[in-house]
């Protein structure tokens, strides 16, 4: 069931990071390189961060292939995917409920803090987009103003470590906390959801 | 005593995070990320480069909970930070001085070249703030012309490595170059020293 | 003779990021640190990708002693270096060809799957530009429409790859591997070859 969504969530952000970098004028090259990054990078990061090399992409050859498949994929279907836009969302927010169960479940498997396991959940999630917008030269939509994102990923995971302290067995409880970020994320960007900007009075 | 000083650097790191994430117009998750980035990501460049994994602040989560610390007193007091500013620049300062020992001494610890020991520490001391730069979509203050900062662990490194041959036992040796450190940059800041910028004569 | 050649390579690579620093008004230090960035950054995200670590400059300082050479000749010289565009294009892609022969070998040493081997490669060769670019506050030159650089880094692989299955020896084959790619290099400059832009029509 995680293979399938795994697949699923790689295929997608690969098509998003496709859609991105055309808006950049990037050549066919460099619109690949987004791609590649916007699907595995937040994965990459984790890790390098935690140790875990040659990296996951370099041990499991499934994710270039599949990155491949999305990136053709979107080129061919390139004006029409503006009509995909909601099918697009929707599976981009499913990644980011599984993603976020990928990181916190390499976290636990290098015996590291659930606050860290939150941590690397999060990465997993929501650094590739990052990477791919300083590679494209603009701030972060990650960390501007906007519904909320990765701060689900957070919420999700400390539900995960609550039901997990309860007693929940594991592959349920990641089916639940799944759900519950997905569902917070379609109800955030339904009713707009945001963190407050804070600002200085002079 | 360094583990003081270290806590002082962390918490200092993270207020002028807070305070340059501010004015970038960033959410609260935003913000967070930037005071993180800037406490830890110097280090956390290091010990990636040397290889040294999980990365500190994975094994040792005083470093998380100092940085939330420091997050929820800059946004508190944010009003009332620009009043602080002598005392933050101190700060700063001392940081300045303790991360680059803390960076030699883990490149002796991994037996690597003096003039590795001291690319780690400058590293570690001043690499934050590039990092956080470049995710605010700047070119890093680090880079550009200013008052002389990194430049200054570099003499830093090179005294202690002097000092070192010459017998001094080691935490009198790491006392003093940190003061070498802050004494530097205190009179680089008072009589604004810089480093030329050069051009291409056309 | 692939020493005498990666010794070039870090040279001009060196000398190009001093070229490109100094149009943006970075002081000596923001200069040096591009240069440095610019003739390993590539080779050292390789490292880190596939594990290797303490990364490859901290562990043989002929690199570092190289660096600080190019960026010294490029700062006394670089009224002259005008003059020389050619000679510095032409060290630039010999660079390109040793670069991705090196980066193929380590992914060999490690173990890894050809396409793996060949994004090394491509990233060894060309990725110091591109953190060059990020430091810079750029969108990566090499991501971008322009004359095809990392893309003949791939087909050079793919050629690497072709020739060892036919049994070619494999000192002759980098040989002749880093030729086509230095030879279609020449080509691609001399009649303009780029990859196209895709857009989106609406």
């Amino acid at each position: 069931m995680i293979e399938i969504l795994d697949v699923i969530g790689v295929f997608v952000f690969a098509i998003s990071g496709v859609l991105t970098a055309i808006n950049k004028k990037l050549d066919l090259f460099g619109v690949f390189i987004i791609a590649f990054v916007t699907a595995v990078g937040g994965g990459t990061l984790r890790d390098v961060l935690i140790g875990r090399m040659p990296v996951g992409w370099m041990q499991n050859l499934d994710y270039v292939y599949i990155i491949i498949v999305g990136y053709l994929t979107a080129l061919f279907f390139r004006n029409y995917l503006n009509k995909l836009r909601v099918s697009l969302f929707l599976f981009d927010t499913i990644g980011l409920g599984i993603y976020t169960l990928i990181g916190i479940e390499k976290g636990l498997e290098y015996g590291l803090h659930p606050i860290i396991c939150i941590a690397l959940g999060t990465i997993t999630a929501s650094f590739g987009g990052l990477i791919r917008d300083i590679l494209c030269n603009e701030i972060p939509l990650l960390l501007r103003k906007g519904t909320i994102y990765a701060t689900i990923c957070i919420f999700g995971g400390i539900q995960f470590f609550i039901l997990r302290k309860l007693g929940l067995e594991s592959s349920i409880n990641e089916l639940v906390t799944s759900l519950t970020i997905i569902s917070v994320r379609l109800a955030a960007v339904r009713y707009n959801w945001s963190l407050p900007v804070v600002s200085i009075k002079n």
